[in-house]
């Protein structure tokens, strides 16, 4: 427990001097790292070869060692990502709500740093950089620990932004990397109740799960994402088209992409040929229920239980027609991750009904479910896609990293 | 798990209903939950005449036989409480945030229920007629897990509330009492994932503690409250001991009361005296630092870390002296529990560095810190005080056990 009370510790005692620093000091600092970014390309380079190397050695697969690996382009579009933030507005100071009580005393609710930020991710090491340049326009220190894959190129990037901030005048310790990458540490980092103000996990579902199960301190749970369009019975067929092949294949990987077609019968004899035409052009494997097959034919597999709640996260889609707009939604209710959810509808009823009933993050009418990003929400930038229900859902910017204190000013009120 | 699952089972399967409810059927449910606690007063207290009954023979204290006792003014108390909520805003369906992007999209975040909100606490069995009656205000269905002492007056509490949904024509399952008081039962309810939205624990800071290490569900920690008056060397001296001796004596088993004095050496000599003096009209022992006792003489027993970092509860408090406004601020980090905190002063520079370095939920200058209350704040209610970042700060009412949900309208839009 040594080692990680006393990351803890380090966090809690420069924790003070960042959140009551300017938008004047934070700007410098993101400067400051930014530009160091850049300077030392050819030592985050050399660091991340022995990354790479490990990883061959360890027979990672090609598209995981390309997560991993950075290059020239790759360190400009971080130190251009940091860079960024200093465009945007400072969330810190920002009067939420205020009033004044009958006995006089005023109260003003004011947006404050949350404190101590934890991050636990996995192989890309731009999150390293990413996340803790948020953290520091927050106003919060942060603890970063990345994957053991990625370590040394983590412990450079992180060696580079404290000397910038110690150049800064602010102490190195608002950002600090985990050199020990034990599983044991992480769980100590998990369980650091007083020091650890909020932990947020980036990474597979069995990372995010792991952090749930195992973390005492609060815990933003981001992520996964079981997202459907249903294609209601008035929907138009060319935007139904459109959207569906949109939501799943223009980016499979992501959270934000959808797994799963929901079609009213009415539209489907219309609707499933043309989206089965479309997706032939990705290679898009489909599974479908027994009325999916009846009108797309034997190249459709059997969908059972097990694909309506896979993640495929790849160029595959469970299909099933349903009877009505209630099956729909029971549907997404049984099988969703309330991430993402989509209507394709001409109906106002219907749009309104799945708007109201639909338990999502983000619930859309007649729009792909990728724009669930913050960049698409006007947020500038992103530290992950929260699909709990506690503090923040859906994108989370800047805001989402702070919390609130209230004010309160009296001349000797007393009860 | 069997029972405690199909308590979440249950829970999810009446959420849809009342999380779309309008705010009549809210309230005419609310109107007919209180009149049927003044119907049964007969059976309520009857019921818990069995409590009291075991109480006494596991020679509960006095006191705490007090706290689990019915009567008649109190089940119409807590029936008052519950019609007094139908006069608060219903914060469901409310824009928090809305705007169009670029591509036309239209994004509107709107305030929805929590979903599933469990509660665990202690004694006082009025808890399970107040926070059903907030979470059904807010849209929420609610798990209530009482303690053992007061079962057979939760179980009747919620039996009365069940039937009276059900003849509002709405689901019994939207308020469910925990019957089986086992640890296993509340060990289980803590991880019951994907059927608990949120966990509050209401009750002794053991309680509370053990909740945030076993529970896996999100939670809000409530209520320890290692609260402080700090007398800046500018202050108004009778001004100082009101609130001093108010923030101690009005109430001193509540968590906003304090627990610890902290003086500036210069005005100590001034101040020690006045409120020695009134802390002697309530009884108030005094544990103070070498500097105290220097002042105040032999009658103060020596504090020490024990003494800085307890919570009271009682008319008890610990002093200190302290040489300048950092030395008093770096002693609330240590000790404090991020509550509610005081300074008195006439220097505008000390109040804005207390209010800014300070970190806790409320910081007062020249005010009682016992106005942490959901009910002197105006919120006309209040379901605990949260003494935790995430989610919510300070005291909490009906928009604290809400989220958000992001509508999102286009006409076609893709990425």
């Amino acid at each position: 427990m040594g080692y990680t009370q006393d990351l803890g510790i380090r966090a809690k005692t420069a924790e003070p001097v960042i959140s009551s620093a300017s938008t004047k000091i934070k700007n410098d600092a993101l400067a400051a790292i930014s530009k160091a970014l850049i300077d030392n390309t050819e030592l985050i380079i050399a660091e991340n070869a022995k990354d790479i190397e490990s990883a061959k050695e360890n027979n990672m697969s090609e598209a995981m060692q390309d997560r991993l690996k950075l290059d020239e382009k790759r360190i400009k579009n971080m130190a251009d990502g940091v860079n960024e933030l200093i465009a945007l507005n400072d969330p810190i100071g920002q009067v939420v709500d205020g009033f004044t009580r009958p006995n006089g005393l005023r109260i003003t609710k004011t947006r404050v740093p949350m404190g101590v930020v934890g991050i636990i991710f996995e192989s890309r090491p731009n999150v390293t950089v990413d996340a803790a340049a948020l953290c520091l326009k927050a106003g919060n220190a942060v603890i970063l620990k990345g994957g053991k894959e990625a370590v040394n190129s983590n412990i450079c990037l992180g060696k580079i932004m404290r000397d910038a901030l110690e150049k800064s005048g602010l102490p190195a310790d608002i950002i600090q990397v985990v050199e020990n990458t034990s599983r044991e540490t992480t769980n100590e980092l998990m369980r650091l109740n007083g020091y650890v103000d909020v932990l947020i996990p980036r990474g597979s579902a069995r990372l995010i799960q792991a952090v749930v199960m195992t973390a005492t301190v609060p815990v933003i749970e981001t992520g996964a994402g079981n997202c459907h369009v249903y294609v209601d019975e008035s929907a138009d067929i060319e935007m139904a088209v459109n959207i569906t092949d949109n939501a799943k294949t223009q980016r499979p990987s992501v959270c934000n992409a959808i797994e799963s077609l929901l079609v009213h019968k009415n539209i489907a004899d219309d609707f499933l040929p043309v989206i089965a035409e479309r997706f032939k052009t990705h290679n898009v494997k489909i599974y479908g229920c027994e009325r999916t097959i009846g009108i797309l034919g034997d190249t459709v597999e059997k969908a059972s239980e097990n694909e309506y709640s896979t993640e495929f996260n790849d160029y595959t889609i469970a299909v099933k027609v349903v009877d009505t707009i209630d099956e729909a939604i029971s549907h997404i209710r049984k099988y969703g991750t309330h991430h993402s959810e989509c209507i394709v509808t001409k109906s106002l009823d219907s749009a309104r009904k799945f708007q109201r009933e639909v338990d999502a993050a983000a619930v859309y009418v007649n729009a792909s479910t990728r724009f669930t990003d913050g960049g698409e929400f006007g947020f500038g930038a992103e530290i992950g896609i929260s699909t709990q229900k506690l503090h923040a859902r859906g994108p989370m910017g800047l805001s989402e990293l702070t919390t609130i204190k209230y004010l309160i000013d009296g001349n000797g009120q007393i009860r």
